[in-house]
C-alpha cells in the first residue's frame, strides 16, 4: 500500500484537481453510484476532543474507505500541533485490502473549498463580478482561492465577526490580483453576486433582507446541529442545493428552515443532479441559489485518491507491505 | 507512526498476550473507562462484500481507533486471498495523530479466542476437565488453543455440522497433548464441563436438554441478527455474561431469549464486572454460566496495541512519517 504524508499534500493536490475530484463524486452520489456511510462522531471526554469516522463507497470512482480523526482544541496551545487532525484510509473495493493512507488535514480544507467552487461553477450567474465572503478563519483563504477560479471576479468584499482577522484575507485576495474591502453585512449583501459563508457560528449573521435577487450563496460552515450562518427565511426564498440531503436537513444550514416548516426536504436538490444535467440548476437571472455544503466522507476519499495518484506518478508515495 | 504488517503478527502476539489485553479492556469497559463507538456495517453491493468500522476509546489503556474491513466472500476462489480482510488503526488520544497501522486478520481470531478464554478463566468450574467444542472452522483451532491454557483439561470432544472437518481440529488437540473424540451433541452436552460454540449457524444446534448443571458455555459465533447457536431457553436457565450488553441483546446469542421474553437485559452481566470483582461470577457448583461473546472494537484495539509494543521492542515495526 501507499502512504502519502501530510507534508506532501500541498505539492500534490491543486485546487483544480480537488475541484475535478469533488465534482465527479457529487455526480456519482446523485446518480446512485456512490453513497456515504453513517457518520460516527464521539465526544471522547478526553482533551475535549471530538473524534469519528466518515466513510463511503464510490463504485464508479473505485473509492472505498474513510476519513478518521477529529478536533483536539488544545493541540495548538499545549503542543504546537494543529487542532484538526485527520487521516484518510483507502481500500481496494474488489478485495478489502488497504491501498493507501493519506494525511487528511490540508485535504479537508481543499475538498471543502472545492465543494463551494463546484456550486459556483454550476449555479452562480455567468456575469457574477463581486465575491462576498463571511468569515476570515483558516478555511476562508482556501474558499477565496477556489472561488476566484470560477468567475472573472473584479472585487472581493468581506465581513467577519472578528474584523481584525480580515486584513490577512485581504492579503490572499491581493495575491490573486483582486481588490479587497472589509464591509458591513448590509453592503456585502447589496453588492455581492456570490456569497460564501465559512464560519462556525451558532446564530445567523447574514439576514434575508441583506440578500438581493440573483445572488448565489455557498453556506459552508454549518456541519453540526445548532450551527447557523444565514436567516432561515432566506432558504424559503432561495432554490436550495446540497451535497447530501440527509445531512442538509439534520445538521446543515437547512436544518433550521426544515425545523421551522419554512421548506420541506423535497425542496432541496443534490448538486450532483445539476452536474449530471438531470436538474436545470439556475433558470433565471433574479433567482437566488443557495448551496448547503455539509461535507461528506466521499469528498475526502475523492481528493485522497487524487493525492495518491499524483504521489505515485511523481515517485513521492511511500510504499509499504501490509 | 508504526506499521505492523499482517505477516508479522503470528510471531508478535501470543495467546497469553491477547488474553491479558482482552481481559484488561473488558475490565475497563465494565468500570466505564472504555467504551465502543456505534458500529458501521455496510453491504456494499459490490463483490457481495460486507465492510465497516468498529471503533472505541479506552482511557485507562490509552487506546483510540478502529478496525476497518470486512468480508469479501469471493477473495479465495477468485484471487487466492483470504475472505476476511481487516486492518486496525490506532491514534494518540492526546493529539488525534495516527500512531499505528496493524494487520487485523490474525488479530481478529486471537482476540475472539482470548474473549472465550477470559470467560473460562473467570467462570468455569476449577475442576473442569472435559472441553467440548461445537464448530470446526478456522477459528475453532484458536479457540481450542486458548481454552487449553485455562484449565487442566484431560480431553476434548467436538461436534460439527460438517463432520469431515473434525479430524483437522483433532490434530490441533493432539498437538496440545489432548485426546480428541468426535461425538454426538447429546454426548457432548452430557460429558463436557466447558462448551465453546464457534459456528455461523442461523438455528440452534445445542439444546437446553443437552446441557448438564455446572457447565460453562462460551457462545462465540453469533454476531449478527438472526444467527443462533444454542436453544434460547438455555439462557433463562443459565447466568448470562457478555462483552457488551447492547450487542448481546441485539445481535448476540441473547437476542433470541430477549425477543421471546425469556430473560431481560437486567439478567445479563458484563464479564468485566467479574474481572473487577464487582460481580461474584459463578457462585455454585451446579450453576450454568454462559458467556455471550459478540466481539467489540476495543478488543481489536487492545490486541493491536500489544502487537505494536512487541513490534517496537523487537525492532520489527516499520516507522513512517505522516
Amino acid at each position: 500500500m501507499h502512504i502519502v504524508p501530510e507534508a506532501r499534500i500541498a505539492e500534490l493536490v491543486t485546487a483544480e484537481a480537488a475541484f475535478t475530484a469533488v465534482e465527479s463524486v457529487f455526480a456519482a452520489m446523485a446518480s446512485g453510484a456512490a453513497y456515504n456511510f453513517p457518520v460516527v462522531r464521539e465526544a471522547l471526554g478526553h482533551e475535549d476532543a471530538l473524534y469519528g469516522f466518515k466513510g463511503g463507497f464510490d463504485r464508479s470512482g473505485g473509492a472505498l474507505g474513510l476519513k478518521a480523526g477529529g478536533y483536539w482544541p488544545h493541540n495548538l496551545e499545549r503542543r504546537g500541533l494543529i487542532n484538526h487532525q485527520s487521516t484518510v484510509f483507502l481500500f481496494d473495493p474488489d478485495t478489502g485490502r488497504p491501498t493507501a493512507m493519506v494525511g487528511g488535514n490540508l485535504l479537508t480544507a481543499l475538498r471543502t473549498a472545492a465543494a463551494s467552487s463546484v456550486s459556483i461553477r454550476h449555479l452562480a450567474r455567468p456575469d457574477a463580478r463581486v465575491l462576498g465572503i463571511i468569515g476570515a478563519g483558516h478555511q476562508s483563504h482556501f474558499q477565496l482561492r477556489a472561488a476566484a477560479a470560477q468567475r472573472p471576479f473584479d472585487k472581493v468584499i468581506a465581513w467577519n465577526y472578528h474584523p481584525e482577522m480580515l486584513p490577512r484575507l485581504g492579503e490572499t485576495a491581493t495575491a490573486l490580483g483582486l481588490p479587497f474591502e472589509a464591509v458591513s453585512l448590509e453592503r456585502l449583501g447589496a453588492e455581492a453576486d456570490v456569497i460564501i459563508t465559512i464560519t462556525s457560528a451558532f446564530s445567523p449573521s447574514l439576514m434575508d433582507a441583506h440578500v438581493r435577487p440573483g445572488t448565489h450563496l455557498a453556506c459552508m460552515g454549518t456541519d453540526t446541529r445548532g450551527k447557523q450562518e444565514v436567516e432561515a427565511t432566506l432558504l424559503a426564498r432561495a432554490t436550495v442545493f446540497t451535497d447530501e440531503i440527509a445531512q442538509s436537513t439534520s445538521l446543515g444550514e437547512a436544518q433550521h428552515a426544515i425545523a421551522q416548516g419554512l421548506i420541506t426536504q423535497d425542496a432541496i436538490t443534490p448538486i450532483g443532479a445539476v452536474i449530471n444535467g438531470t436538474h436545470a440548476g439556475r433558470t433565471s437571472e433574479g433567482q437566488i441559489t443557495l448551496f448547503d455544503g455539509t461535507g461528506v466522507g466521499l469528498q475526502d476519499l475523492a481528493v485522497a485518491q487524487a493525492a495518491v495518484a499524483a504521489a505515485i506518478a511523481q515517485g513521492i508515495a511511500i510504499e509499504v507491505s501490509v
